[in-house]
């Protein structure tokens, strides 16, 4: 198809395309003349997933750059487009990824947060940024007397651990799909966990006072 | 204590708590002469609790004003505590509560949410606008394609009702304490389980490939 057509049946204006081509972001189509290409589903998929990226993920094109880069070498290993993925939606900041996977290891990072890792047995990496996500967000919930001790953090793991599974079953084998699922799964289901979690809090009140 | 002891005790300045009291949000200290007061422990406790829902809970001063109507009222039930908290949160948006409040029972809300809560038998009310924020989610996790169907969702939500089992375990038992503890854990504890979730992601991950 020309890229008209692509901008068609992508929903993406010319322009905006022909931005993802130089950029890097669409790999090119097959040259029919000198000014013209043809571009097939390959290329339809891609623009989607940019999309969905940039729109739902909220990321900048040059993070998705750096995320296609990334999945599109050959021989990239699930864990590394996983962590890829995750590195690239950071903690809310979408340059502070940059800064932090250049600061090498430090195996102090978020030490109750690292320390109570370890204990638990998840094998994470241990200079991971998100060990200092969950270190300032255990911490803030300390500040204001919430009281979540290891013990009701082991609570929420085994939890969250459940939940986790059913994540990984549902990524699929291919790259693209793995990083799509990922990406858009980690910010897309949260909003639905979150919502699960206060109408769990209504059932449970409600059985309960029931059940007195 | 005097006014700017209670300042003193709470960090907050003075100016601030006088318009808690103008406002209501502050009960009256004991006059001990025709321009001053006795504040106690009850006014550091309460000044606490106004802080923390505003500046970790994001509520108006306004909202915060209907929440704590309601939770001193004499002879409110928990389920009542619980849903005043919950709708003064909203779904990030602090003046929705109101209008969607005021619109009365709507059972056509949130069609494929509403039955799959049926279907599964949480008693939740079948008018509460988080019903709706459930039914937004999980539109937009199908609009992209992510493929959520309610296999998916029952498996979320079984993990989900053990995460809030160990919520509602915590809360402590007067009102004051309860909507603190719900409000500051539904801001909080999101987050934690936030970073949790992607931490599980790599956990499972690795151990999958470990064991292949």
């Amino acid at each position: 198809m020309r890229l008209a057509e692509l901008s068609e049946s992508s929903g993406v204006a010319v322009a905006t395309l022909k931005y993802y081509l130089r950029e890097g972001l669409l790999h090119p189509g097959q040259a029919v003349s000198r000014t013209q290409a043809d571009y097939d589903e390959t290329h339809v998929e891609r623009v989607r997933l940019v999309r969905a990226l940039s729109e739902v993920g909220g990321l900048s094109l040059s993070t998705i750059g750096r995320v296609l880069e990334v999945i599109t070498s050959p021989g990239q290993d699930w864990i590394t487009v996983l962590k890829t993925a995750q590195r690239a939606l950071g903690s809310g900041n979408d340059n502070g990824s940059d800064s932090r996977d250049g600061s090498g290891p430090d195996l102090a990072r978020g030490p109750r947060a690292s320390a109570w890792l370890s204990a638990r047995g998840w094998q994470v990496d241990p200079t991971d940024p998100l060990i200092d996500d969950l270190e300032r967000a255990w911490a803030a919930c300390e500040s204001v007397g919430l009281g979540l001790d290891e013990g009701r953090m082991n609570a929420y793991a085994d939890h969250v651990e459940g939940i986790g599974e059913v994540d990984v079953d549902s990524v699929p084998t291919d790259p693209e799909g793995a990083v799509r699922q990922v990406v858009l799964g980690t910010v897309l289901v949260d909003p639905v966990l979150a919502a699960l979690r206060r109408l769990a809090h209504q059932h449970i009140s409600v059985s309960r006072t029931a059940s007195h």
